[in-house]
């Protein structure tokens, strides 16, 4: 076999590892046509364990990319929680049960639990079908990032050079390969050799907290083995996560005696396996039994809580997922800002490529993430802390009651459900005008709520109508369109529309750029669709009303849902990721094209 | 290429045509594992055109094969129904809208549309996967059932010899082959081969309404080109049948000249085309626009009302479909009522040829599908009177005016549905219970509702939990479990149940032949799912509760909706395909058994 000399290409975005957060990066650029590569060094994906818990707001986010309905169909759900404190007769007695989710708005009121592995099939498989695979085993050898600042500023250039080793190449393949780069996305986890690469430090530290984890399939006459448990026990805490089939996993609390060598100080993983995890799990239990024959997978870990200093150089080569933050698993937080990292990136990258977008636009990506990065280790640091303290006993004492906990447990409900992301004002979130919209927060995803289509009276989820295509989503709640003083004020805002932004940013094929939908407050049997403006029904799809379908189950209350005027309307711009961009009245529309011109280019 | 002698072979079952009902045939037997074969004329499956409307209980059905997911995605979906008469100004104008079915309890409330070759092609997908082919192009040349009474009566017998002729044997394959089958189902169309070679009489009659179809995309200002119309003007009739896509199907009213051969007195196709159907068109939509430039699909035909006079020969030889209904287009019925002849036998053929249920349960095939086929051919033939009847114009007159076609439609709903469906008492529709479940009538289908898995609180609809995998489902109606009393009265149904049909009946793996349901009247936070007895708790999916999910969003109320006292219960067996066979309180348990008696074997 001869190996070809050392070869050297170009790509628009260079994604050096495929967990979630890079599989989403790939994933998500290859479907908005991004010329797009993604290495990884293991030499196969993941077969089971590690993360597993996709939360409501990642499940609309998958939904969005058409990805939701595999996952739903695959995966556990889990809806309930249960909590177990210390019995007065000894063990453990059920104190209470309540939701998994403190999300009243989530479209998916549950998590999905599945192992990681078959989440990630499901972007590969996307993948696969757009001519999109991982390469590997292949690791990055070098990074190297133009320091000519002219380089830099120029959208065309190629300024990040890495070199790529194949670990195993097939005949003719070349062992190392120069990749020259626009852009690179440094996804490789935890110990990210991006940010090393780069000096980035983590901020924060490790804890003392200590756990084990196992996957079993229980033998149990315990009650709750398929809902969401924190036990807290005199014997220590555990946790359990429901996972598909019959599976469950178990979160063990351990003791610095069960794992630490002395001798080191360190976490010695041959003090400890699963049958050694399983007899500290059935004191927990106890007076229930709790019992396994085999192990899929198993772990002992000791949670760190720490943030990258930063998440981007120079806006051209950026860090995402578990390589800018660390947390605790129990909160089933990591996987899933991991995808949400990068979901911020892709449309972002997408628009910046396409020509349509100022390169400035990609600040915003760690603007946004990072204070969401630090949000979640604040939320993590008071979590684990009531996790894994000692539980109140009936006796009293200092330790941490069932009240308290589950108080915690539902405050930060809406944080773990990931519904509650809230964006602060920067180029792509202006809230002047939030007054308009009142229960549309400028900066939050756009809340589902289900609206009739005008032609064929057929329900729609908003949400299905807002997929992530990159597109920027304008609707045009239009009011009361049965009113003839609405439909010429919906008339002259189409007016302005067209002859603004929709042509200014849009160019010759603004139906690329927007999705416009408007949306009528009128009752259905005062509507054809054929009432709207031309810009405001592209297709006779495009409308829609505020009413339910033909038997009253679903729809209508949108207006009042979102705080939204019936009579006069607004304009909402939902942002291709989902997040809510702008919101205006009818008479402030330039302030909409004003958004636009502060990061689009004309 | 040599061509072998005629070769010889057995097999359970025959289908002799791969339509939607042969179809729909050949799948369920082989995904419950009966040895099946089919057989086509045709070369290759049909392409566009033809039947194409699925109604709210087809839906149902489908989705028990795990087939609807797919359907609902490529198809359209029809929700409104307009209609249009005569204008005092000329022309037409709408006089109302209303939902597009009349029944109040469907799951899908609504119709889809989707071209024949589409939905043939679920089924031939979900065939494949099992290993079963369509083999075509064959045709049967002879078909001979056996005079020997005891052969006809032994189940292992395979009295019915087919000689198969393969239009374009492949090297190696005979041109001719004898099948010796159990069981033959001619699903055949309208000109069955298989019913002709038994002598089996049409009766009824052809109607002189004649109608032209085509399938167009439409160029039109018409506001309800997305709705199913029905539309009288003083030009003609003329209905919409929304599609897939932005495609249309126009039903339009010929009169004698347009298509008529004045020699023959036949329908002459030449004398028609796309173009003149257009015409025709143009002028029943003035003053509204409607135009199209290509034409995918077109036809002419006159309605036919008949049934055949029976539907089975010694219950050896079945028809099934368009072989012995045919009926008029226009009501969406006939592709309907042809997947759920098969859909009614599927189960029946499958216990017989387990060895499970006697022969005898084959004669309620035609009991309860020539029924249907009458009743079907009976409202077809008002409903066609009226829709092909001159309107009332404003002028007055005897036409048919726009109320009398509206109560029609409404009045026909639950039929036009497919909900409406209602078995009459035979072996395998028992009512004298029916009290004890007022709302759940036997011999219709089971009813929608979602109720709530005690052991995780998600929620399920209840016919999800009926897939057609010919088991019968017993569904314990436990009442109160969170009262000691009604425990113990559960676990007394418990013991009989299990000493009783449970095993009398299902033999050694008894979850092969029932899947046992149990569903608590109390709410989540007073049940375990540990509480029930062993036998109605097989495993931890199968208890279930009459509460609502942790948002409230959906359930609860099963037991108002069903009729059943919530104290005491009920016990409800749905048979394979989904029709509720038997009702009984606790105290007649032995009715079950002497309902699973009437046909099955111990």
């Amino acid at each position: 076999m001869t190996i070809p000399a050392e070869a050297e290409s170009s790509v628009d975005v260079l994604v050096i590892g495929a967990g979630p957060s890079g599989l989403m990066a790939a994933h998500g650029l290859a479907r908005a046509g991004v010329n797009v590569r993604i290495v990884d060094q293991r030499p196969a994906k993941v077969a089971a364990g590690q993360a597993d818990g996709i939360q409501p707001r990642t499940i609309e986010v998958l939904q969005s990319y058409g990805l939701a309905e595999r996952l739903l169909r695959e995966g556990n759900q889990m809806h309930m929680a249960a909590f177990y404190n210390p019995s007065p007769n000894g063990g453990i007695v059920r104190t209470g049960r309540t939701a998994d989710i403190t999300a009243p708005s989530a479209r998916y009121p549950f998590e999905v639990t599945l192992h990681q592995g078959a989440i990630e099939a499901i972007f590969l498989d996307s993948m696969a079908a757009m001519g999109v695979h991982v390469e590997r085993p292949v690791v990055p050898t070098s990074i190297e990032l133009s320091a000519d600042k002219a380089e830099l500023k120029d959208p065309h250039s190629h300024p990040v050079k890495v070199v790529l080793k194949c670990l195993a190449p097939t005949e003719g393949q070349p062992e190392t390969e120069v990749v020259n780069a626009k852009y690179v996305i440094g996804a490789d986890g935890a110990h990210s050799w991006v940010r090393k690469s780069f000096g980035i430090s983590m901020d924060g530290e490790q804890t003392n907290y200590i756990w084990g984890v196992v996957d079993i399939v229980p033998d149990s006459n315990f009650p709750d083995v398929r809902n969401r448990c924190a036990i807290h026990s005199t014997n220590g805490s555990c946790m359990i996560i429901p996972r598909e089939g019959d599976k469950i996993r178990l979160y063990i609390q351990l003791t610095d005696t069960d794992v630490l060598n002395p001798e080191t100080g360190r976490v010695d993983k041959n003090k400890m396996g699963p049958e050694k995890l399983m007899e500290v799990a059935k004191k927990t239990f106890y007076p229930y039994t709790m019992h396994a024959d085999t192990f899929d997978w198993w772990t002992i870990y000791i949670i760190g809580q720490r943030v990258a200093s930063k998440f981007s150089v120079n806006e051209r080569v950026f860090i995402a997922g578990d390589a800018c933050h660390t947390h605790s698993p129990k909160a089933g937080q990591g996987m899933n800002a991991s995808m949400n990292d990068t979901h911020n990136l892709i449309w972002k990258l997408s628009h910046v490529l396409r020509g349509w977008a100022d390169m400035s636009l990609l600040k915003t990506y760690e603007f946004e993430r990072r204070k969401y990065a630090q949000d979640l280790i604040d939320f993590d640091r008071k979590f684990s802390a009531l996790f894994s303290g000692k539980p109140r006993t009936s006796a009293g004492g200092d330790g941490v009651s069932h009240e308290e906990f589950l108080q915690a447990f539902q405050t930060f409900g809406a944080f773990t459900s990931g519904i509650g992301i809230h964006y602060a004002p920067s180029p792509v979130v202006h809230t002047q005008h939030q007054a308009h919209a009142r229960a549309l927060v400028v900066g939050q995803r756009m809340r589902p709520h289900v609206f009739v289509r005008a032609a064929d009276a057929r329900p729609f989820e908003v949400q299905d109508l807002c997929p992530a295509d990159t597109r920027f989503k304008v609707l045009v709640f239009a009011g009361d369109t049965s009113d003839a003083a609405q439909r010429a004020r919906v008339q002259a805002l189409a007016d302005a529309v067209e002859q603004g932004f929709y042509r200014r940013f849009g160019g010759a094929e603004p139906g690329k750029v927007f999705d416009v939908l408007a949306i009528s407050s009128a009752p259905k049997d005062k509507v054809d669709y054929t009432d709207l403006p031309p810009v405001f029904r592209t297709h006779w799809s495009k409308v829609l009303l505020d009413d339910t379908d033909m038997f009253a189950r679903v729809g209508g209350g949108g207006y009042d849902a979102y705080g939204i005027d019936k009579t006069k309307g607004a304009v909402v711009v939902v942002r291709p990721d989902g997040y809510v961009g702008i919101v205006a009245p009818f008479e402030s529309i330039q302030d909409v094209d004003d958004y636009f011109a502060g990061f689009m280019k004309a």
